[in-house]
């Protein structure tokens, strides 16, 4: 196995360890044993990753001196925010929230996200806007392990929950290709970058980092609704009636 | 009431309702219902919260270009880092870490920290970087209610754990003073530079954060250590003796 195989081989292990499909509460939404208010809780939360990601695509292009890496990175903000002819990823989120019944406006002024996803969101910022450029690309690698999930998700959720259609769950329709294609990309732009032990490494500690993200926001919110379901103070509260 | 005085009454109305003195886990820790590794995993995490705290107090002094209020704050970088003479408060930490029996390594490399302590500290970090003046110089008000907690803390842990000694907790000994003398400047401060409306609400924006940081702290050390107690990949797992 030459160098670039055997960091691939890591990744991809930590992957099969570290990424956020073993999580409980995971298990919990797919396969239909949250109440709806969970579900609602968990799209509201994850509403704020969604929104955050444009944010830390244009700052890694901000400071990207490389021109291809610049046009190809714009693809995703192109995906996130959309154009005049088609929504973006955030847009048909909302779709999700919107169909869970929750308040638009209590989603996007993020004033009843759990402090923690505010924190992990943030964390996952941060470390694009600061860390080498190496870093930050290695940084989306989560997206490897992504369609994997959001097939597993999409076929629970609509067999599960009698008020998720396919409408509402638009947003996971478009993903595993554009996640796909994106994972492809920066995989084979980390193999070829990562030439030392050290850059290899700090690509490992990268994907380390970036499942901590997603798993700590899957903790945040079993914590807080279903095991003890200690809901912090100022954090979204179901209705009595959604559970 | 003068508007000042209505400031400083909507702050301790604010911490009287989201300090972390009120989160369950502290009220198992300070009652003697922790076991030993839950007590390490507490100041194992808490420890990283210390260790960046003068990192945060020299951004401020690095930005403020009001020289009677660097000075004033530079004593906060003398009571955490300590001088020749006498160990800071990272230090004395350190000692309660050992007393606890944790390797000194382990502690202060922070391999073994909770992924949402990190965030939560960072995101205190940043935020004491990238907002104004006024907002950084709030974000140390939750000092004014922790003479309390210490010494609740103090009193509880010494009574209920055999293994605590007067000695390693001699960091709790030294911080009211120094916590209250630095609350009361800081409330002075603010009390006298938040002078429109948008001031004060950011006064009071900046506790809330505050407090979410703390309390995001403690939901996830109960929900790693005791309910559901589903420790996160990577993190600081006590030993069987330990419980």
């Amino acid at each position: 196995m030459n160098d670039s195989q055997d960091l691939e081989a890591r990744l991809r292990q930590i992957g099969a360890r570290r990424y956020h499909n073993l999580h409980p509460f995971h298990r919990l939404l797919h396969t239909g044993r949250c109440t709806k208010g969970q579900v609602q809780a968990w799209a509201l939360n994850r509403y704020y990753y969604q929104a955050m990601i444009p944010l830390k695509d244009a700052s890694l292009i901000g400071r990207c001196e490389d021109q291809a890496l610049r046009r190809e990175w714009r693809k995703r903000l192109e995906d996130h925010d959309g154009n005049d002819d088609h929504p973006g990823g955030i847009e048909r989120w909302l779709k999700l929230t919107d169909g869970l019944g929750l308040d638009r406006a209590d989603v996007t002024s993020t004033r009843l996200l759990l402090p923690a996803t505010r924190f992990a969101v943030q964390a996952y910022v941060h470390y694009v806007r600061e860390r080498s450029l190496l870093e930050a690309v290695a940084s989306c690698l989560t997206e490897l392990f992504s369609p994997q999930i959001i097939t597993e998700r999409m076929r629970g959720m609509l067999a599960h929950y009698n008020y998720v259609t396919p409408e509402i769950l638009s947003y996971f329709d478009k993903r595993p290709p554009q996640a796909a294609r994106d994972a492809t990309f920066a995989l084979d732009w980390v193999k070829q970058h990562a030439r030392t032990a050290e850059q290899q490494q700090a690509v490992v500690d990268t994907l380390i980092f970036k499942c901590d993200v997603l798993w700590s926001m899957m903790d945040a919110l079993h914590y807080a609704y279903v095991t003890p379901g200690l809901i912090p103070p100022g954090a979204f509260v179901p209705r009595v009636s959604d559970g």
